[in-house]
């Protein structure tokens, strides 16, 4: 949690696509609370990283970019990536490669090694489950963010030859491992303290702890770090009694998120399987118009902290006026928690999700939500 | 295809957990077909792999299991694994790593290279997506069953320590790539010809091709294999002009079978984004109770096939008679097609499907849905 008198500094960083038209409404919505709630923030917005900046300057980003971004408290990001041409021939376009290389580069260049994503389903919001109960779903993901199955280590032998082979190695280690499930049960110990009332009813009905740690691995098929995982798992969990323990094997854990969904708490994964848990919870929750994400330091501040919606850069209706700000709003709202400003964040949320409820089944442009947003946050 | 008149002997290896209780259901199921149909059939029930032979001989399976197996043309498997103790403290039970093991060695053991899951939401089946085009669900997954991230080359170093460092090493040849993709599209244009149509009408109004092969990788953060997969994936495809190509982030993918699966034909994974694939299409189309699944070799018949539904041992319900063998049946009935018994595959299949309306709301025993099944097939 940050100081709320510590006067912050945020770089927004627009991105590609779709970004472009959510930080607008982002910085709308910053000024906003800013001067409603005389907030002392201060931020910058730059072009890069970015596609434009690339075709301009043959790089997503300056070569001093990692030390231009320590100098903020944050970062809040759009999206990244434009895949063209689509219906647009001329359209300057770069492999993913080259384009979303920026967000593992901060991640893992700002040590940001626990990425945090939260699914609820809010009223109002699209609704994929048939299951009534699935208006329940309240989970934390909790995504290792630094090692692992992204270290990208590998290559390709005999590269085009019939015989080619391809390796990636997973590096996975103590150290990460167990800062990571540390702070899932910290973030597990904070929502009981914080909602645990609310979870409590429903779990005593279920004999279940009111907080709950589910780790997910494929031990069954990976066992080395899988194994790790499991260990420093049951270690960890003595430090927190309060706390109940589970373990799904990540293809049982895809499964049970579209089963019985709600009946996940926090959740701790690998970084693939994180990525890959975190997008169908995304999806269960509402989809990508709502889900909101960060990477953090949860022992440091040294580096800026890095937020952004789990959504891409979605060419498709990029320009359009068709993206949703939401997930953009949820994620500054996330940005203003850690910077210490809790209450207007909180107010922020409620007023993304009165908004919801209030435009239920109407087509709106991305600053038409905004604007429906910002009456709430007015009221 | 096999080859109909020949002679087959297929090994029937219940397993552990409900794996006993849905073969016995499998069992009358193959006498009965071959009786009716006379089907040139016979089988043997082993005690192995299973928890149970553990027990008694401290393996899974005999020292010269891999070669007594190869004297059987397919091998059908009801379910592995026995993780205890649940309401049984006195029940022997083992990891995972050792009693799903015996899975993997068949897979790799006798080379089937390739895993088939196909989803399809049968009407009367549990639905737990609320959009209801997801009747519209019928796509088969094409797993790689022999590489990738499942090669187990990895371990600890500094086992226990702060310093630990687990790797694995996930390894792709362009032999087992290439393989597996020609044997997706493959399995496209065969959709194609057999019913095309039915798909024709609903692509046509979506600009789609009537077959589609979709590739997952995750080459955005593992650039390795999943370069090599586009590639192989781009120059195989020359060779099927008729078939439509898609690529998919395996986070993406997630959604999208949330989101819309309706629109997937044939998708084509690695082991792992396979496995979880696999699962969550199961559940998206009706759950474990339904989704049956094949381990073969497309280009060799030398060593048997192997056949079983994509559920587990269910240790929490098994021997209560809760099971619900139609994943087993309809696995039969791929073993069924594999040893060149279309008809009587197709007449299974028609039959689970028949009960399955037929039964809607019903709480049956196992027996009694193959009862009910067996019904269907008299008809
Ligand atoms: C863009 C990609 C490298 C990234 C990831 O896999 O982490 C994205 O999918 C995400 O989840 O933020
Ligand atoms: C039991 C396990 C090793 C196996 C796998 O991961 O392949 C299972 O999940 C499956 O999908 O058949």
């Amino acid at each position: 949690m940050g100081e709320p008198n510590k006067q912050a500094t945020i770089a927004l960083m627009p991105g590609d696509g779709i970004g472009l038209e959510v930080m607008a409404e982002a910085e709308k919505v910053l000024r906003f609370l800013r001067d409603q709630d005389d907030l002392p923030l201060s931020w910058e917005v730059l072009d890069w990283p970015s596609t434009a900046w690339h075709q301009q300057h043959g790089r997503m980003m300056p070569e001093d970019a990692m030390d231009q971004v320590r100098q903020y408290d944050a970062l809040l990001l759009g999206a990244l990536g434009d895949p063209g041409p689509l219906s647009d021939p001329d359209r300057y376009c770069l492999p993913d490669g080259i384009s979303l290389a920026p967000l593992l580069s901060f991640r893992k260049g700002l040590d940001l090694w626990a990425c945090e994503r939260p699914a609820r389903l809010l009223p109002g919001a699209p609704r994929y489950l048939a299951d009534p109960r699935a208006a329940d779903i309240d989970m934390l993901v909790i995504r290792e963010n630094s090692e692992g199955e992204y270290v990208n280590q590998g290559g390709r032998l005999g590269q085009g030859t019939p015989h080619e082979v391809a390796t990636q190695l997973e590096v996975f280690t103590r150290r990460g491992t167990e800062r990571l499930i540390r702070h899932a049960f910290r973030a597990a110990r904070l929502r009981l303290r914080e909602h645990g009332d609310a979870r409590s009813f429903y779990c005593s009905e279920k004999g279940q702890a009111a907080a709950q740690v589910c780790l997910i691995t494929k031990r069954n098929a990976q066992p080395a770090w899988g194994e790790l995982y499991t260990e420093v798992f049951a270690e960890v969990a003595r430090e927190f009694p309060e706390i109940g323990l589970r373990h799904e094997l990540v293809d049982a854990a895809c499964m049970k998120f579209v089963q019985c969904p709600w009946e996940f708490d926090v959740v701790v994964a690998s970084n693939l399987h994180g990525d890959i848990l975190t997008d169908l919870a995304a999806m269960l929750s509402g989809g990508l118009g709502l889900a909101p994400s960060c990477n953090i330091n949860p022992d440091s501040r040294e580096a800026p902290a890095l937020f952004e919606p789990t959504h891409g850069s979605a060419p498709d209706i990029a320009g359009q006026g068709k993206a949703n700000p939401a997930a953009m709003l949820l994620t500054t709202a996330m940005m203003l928690t850690y910077l210490g400003h809790s209450a207007s964040a909180e107010r922020l949320r409620a007023a993304v999700a009165a908004d919801l409820v209030a435009s239920e089944g109407q087509v709106r442009t991305c600053s038409e939500v905004t604007a429906g947003i910002v009456e709430h946050l007015r009221a």
